[in-house]
């Protein structure tokens, strides 16, 4: 049976809390926003909690076990981490995702490390889901996958990607020792990935946005692969965007 | 001979203005933060008419027929469009940059139709800046250069790129007459870019984050282009962000 409430003073101060990472741990729950995002976690199997309308919306038919509330434009305005709110917020529960390691034999995966921006983490999960890699490996100084700023980013991607958060090196070293599969990092230097030998299963690596791959993590890559640079000027961008770089990664190794 | 004052009231007003693209084109002024970029500018031909210092920061050497200003960091925070301000902010003459259509002869070029994201923008210029595309050609309702949040994520990048804004449907028709160059396209579907036979010079079209390339431009182009997604399950991403199809495809003219 579809309850429909209030937005009360409790739940608002709970779904405010939930853009807060701590929050989102202790309570288990992630916001997402917008008519396009939540139909298609309504059409998953990501369980809504709270579907909350702003009263002069229409509301769809959606079915399921969650509480609808109604509220009017200042309550949604005080949920909404949006600039502009689009009228529809869920609550949704966080599902336990764990990857098993053998799961990744004979796939590429990718892996970023210590990942700041949220919008750079949505866009490589939206990377993933074009490119076909099913699986996203973080270390554990990453950007939240359910940070708000992540769901909205990854444009739905987040409910098709398996986002795991490990310690990477060893992670790094099961997953040579269980699959065989070699350890491609990207580098501001090594091999032209334009004419490097690319598998189609494998694990790479990017780095944080402003240092890049760590040196413990670097000394279990197999191979350094690079990007190079065509400007003719000596003076040019010291290095791409992150999401940039994986974009192009994952495109050398899909096209082949 | 250096001049150094304070912020005052009517600067404080002048450099806030300049978030607003009306008030950047009516004092031909646009504003760069950072010791980074600055420094970049300062080795660069714009030219810089204030340069604002947080007192409690050093001033590099910096020459130039500039005027100085310190301030405090509440005067600081009053013109920063930056949540954490670097403590030093320049305000930069705009610069007359006109592209004659026989100097893009021998030459990969972008252009955007309607890009409407400033952060989108900053990051094609850096991609350009990467890939060796001198010049980026945008339709008058793309989002303007000179927008803080553009320069601050071009990374400097737009010094090194000409930038024209221009009616694309006359530009393209001339663009082709003179150079005798293809225009290509960038679609949801049309010709694999992977095996695409790409040119190593010619013009490529990127279209509006929502609404991709218009009817007319499209008329216009002469081999649209794809690229291919590789997930294998029937819901998947729509499409890619601007910017990491804009990579992809300036990756793809160049690595042939």
């Amino acid at each position: 049976m579809r309850m429909i409430t209030e937005l009360s003073k409790s739940k608002t101060s709970l779904i405010r809390s939930l853009s807060v990472k701590k929050y989102r741990q202790e309570n288990n729950l992630f916001v997402a926003e917008g008519y396009k995002i939540i139909s298609e976690i309504l059409n998953s199997d990501y369980k809504i909690k709270y579907l909350i309308y702003n009263e002069t919306k229409e509301i769809p038919s959606a079915s399921g076990d969650f509480e609808i509330i109604i509220t009017d434009e200042s309550g949604m305005k005080k949920i909404s981490n949006l600039k502009t709110t689009p009228g529809v917020l869920a609550v949704v529960e966080i599902p336990i995702q764990s990857i098993q390691i053998q799961s990744l034999k004979d796939n590429l995966t990718m892996v970023v490390e210590d990942i700041q921006d949220p919008g750079n983490l949505g866009t490589l999960l939206r990377i993933c889901d074009w490119f076909g890699i099913e699986n996203l490996i973080c270390s554990h100084h990453s950007a939240d996958v359910y940070n708000p700023k992540v769901i909205q980013a990854s444009m739905g991607a987040f409910l098709r990607i398996n986002v795991q958060y490990t310690d990477l090196p060893n992670f790094i070293l099961e997953y040579k020792e269980t699959t065989g599969h070699s350890c491609f990092g990207t580098f501001l230097e090594g091999e032209n990935i334009y004419t490097s030998n690319l598998p189609q299963s494998g694990l790479f690596i990017l780095g944080n946005e402003g240092n890049g791959i760590s040196v413990e993590v670097e000394a279990l890559v197999d191979k350094k692969i690079h990007i190079p640079s065509f400007s003719a000027g000596e003076i040019h961008a010291e290095s791409l965007n992150i999401s940039v770089a994986a974009a192009i990664v994952a495109s050398e190794f899909r096209r082949r």
